[in-house]
């Protein structure tokens, strides 16, 4: 173990897109362990798209702003390098929320161990992680399907559409995703058995792009999972059934506007909800960890017997995170991103 | 009785505003009663907003476009003056579908039988009628708001608007209605008791309007009935709090945009939909005539102490039913907009 640690902090708060300037790379001392406590050499980080919510002073409800100046939060996986806790041993695999840097400190309340021997220690923090309990609770507890209905993903080829497209077509219901550019779309049909894609990049403009999804969904549409907002969400609100309900998962189309901009992602026809009375429904994962087992227990079955796929991009070292990150907000990440923190040949 | 009766039909659609020009008045001759039917005098009929929607040619999933040349579809309340039908006896006070018209026919299908002998025929239109459904379904069913809790109300002085709020504050629930006009505002906090209204005409912009709805809800707002939409919707969303219901029930605002033009009403900030967890739902109150019982028992048992009012403005006479209609849109009405079918004098 060495001496210091490297560790990104905020160095400024981004106007519109965030920037690698926005972020700062330090080396610093390890620091001491206290009695109780724990070492933890992450080994992977998460990037999500939350993230860029709490770069800004915005408080959102959920979660605080990110500190400047201090390590970025995050979720990590990692092994325990060095224990005062009677119930961590070192050579355990955790999940913790250790930010992006390389090792990190934690009492027991803020890891959970996990089994890294049958499934890859990464895919604690996407499929078997709160990337995968966003699609299972979406899908099972506000979209809630049935067979005979068609649902739409938005960002279908991402992390969290990719799952919950490919909970829909193992509960036997049409299931359409809209992704941008061939190479996602192709990925979603023929790796992830999606229906459809419809790729938003070939449509000249909004009533195009509505014409694209009704061919893919010639039954209209029951149910929609939205990680994006704005023209494709807009799109989808004219082909909803009656009763459709409406998953707001995410608004990545937002995330980078400006202060006092229009925001890209506004539902521009509420009378739909009316006319076709729909539900729609916003939630963050973290308010439903009651739940934690039981999507677990479903999703680690569909894992281990390969009935979901997921696909990983991941960057290397941490110094390649903020590019990593810009990148995902920009679409360029193809299923979850990670960042590995500890180089494969060092580990063991 | 008169060998003729006047009804009024759609002689256009309307593009953007409805005028007088869309409607016409007709005299006809008094059709033959078949085996079975039933003639029924109408003594009021409901003016109600969603009328405004059927006179557009676009498909609403729950409700046909109303017919050129055809009578103007409305529930009504009268008289049975003449009947072939063994269930149904001259004399019997009826409420029906029978649309802008003096005299109708109708199937015993058609036709409740009301008890208007306690109880005011016109409130069968109105408080214990759909519009008191509307609002009781809304108000238990979507907003289902705990003591404590803080709910607005626009269009607090309408009809259904009204009732929502009365349900609110005899639950002990906090209860703030937006309002357009100071006299308005008076009718609805004096009269219907509710804890405050904002008269939304005293605010100079869309921050102000949010500035002074944050002063009469300074814990936020766990629940919202809307029905108008656009500014005030927007207005109200800024200050949801975490897990916040909102009732969609109209959009007047949206009524009388013309084609192609961006309706007023879209919902600008989306991302409060995640930030917040909020669940929107759109709702017509057809959909949920198996709840009828509870929500009359409800509603009676309220209107008939006392604790539940309501105000009607009725307009006198067929002829005034398309200025009354056009006036409601423009929310010149206080409180449930009947026309008065019968003159009063000619009634037993």
């Amino acid at each position: 173990m060495t001496d210091t640690y490297r560790r990104i902090v905020l160095a400024s708060r981004p106007e519109g897109w965030a920037t690698v300037d926005n972020f700062r790379l330090e080396e610093l001392p390890m620091p001491p362990l206290a009695e109780d406590e724990i070492r933890v050499r992450n080994h992977f980080l998460s990037l999500d798209p939350y993230m860029r919510g709490r770069m800004s002073d915005t408080k959102l409800s959920y979660a605080e702003p990110q500190k400047l100046d201090e390590t970025m939060g995050g979720r990590t996986v990692g092994e325990v390098v060095e224990s005062r806790h009677r119930d961590f041993a070192v050579g355990d695999t955790v999940r913790g929320m250790l930010g992006w840097a390389e090792y990190g400190v934690s009492g027991a309340g803020g890891l959970t161990k996990v089994d890294a021997r049958r499934i890859p220690l990464s895919a604690y923090l996407g499929v078997l992680g709160m990337t995968g309990m966003t699609a299972w609770y979406g899908f099972n507890k506000i979209m809630d399907p049935k067979v005979g209905e068609t649902v739409v993903v938005s960002a279908a080829c991402g992390a969290v559409g990719g799952v919950v497209g490919q909970l829909a077509r193992i509960a036997g219901i049409r299931v359409v995703g809209v992704a941008g550019g061939q190479e996602k779309c192709r990925y979603v049909t023929e790796e992830l058995g999606f229906d459809a894609c419809i790729d938003y990049k070939t449509a000249g403009d909004a009533k195009a792009l509505v014409g694209l999804i009704r061919s893919a969904a010639p039954q209209g549409v029951d149910a929609h999972f939205e990680n994006v907002g704005g023209d494709v969400l807009n799109a989808v609100m004219t082909l909803l059934n009656p009763f459709a309900r409406v998953a707001m998962c995410g608004l990545i189309a937002d995330y980078n506007s400006t202060k006092g901009q229009m925001p890209t992602s506004a539902i521009t026809q509420p009378v739909i909800f009316i006319t076709q009375r729909i539900k729609m429904q916003g939630f963050v994962i973290t308010d439903h960890l009651d739940l934690w087992t039981e999507g677990m227990t479903a999703l680690a079955g569909h894992v281990a017997s390969g009935r979901i796929k997921y696909r990983e991009t991941i960057a290397d070292g941490l110094t390649a995170a903020p590019e990593a990150f810009i990148g995902m907000l920009k679409g360029q990440n193809f299923g979850k991103q990670l960042v590995r923190l500890a180089s494969m040949r060092e580990l063991p």
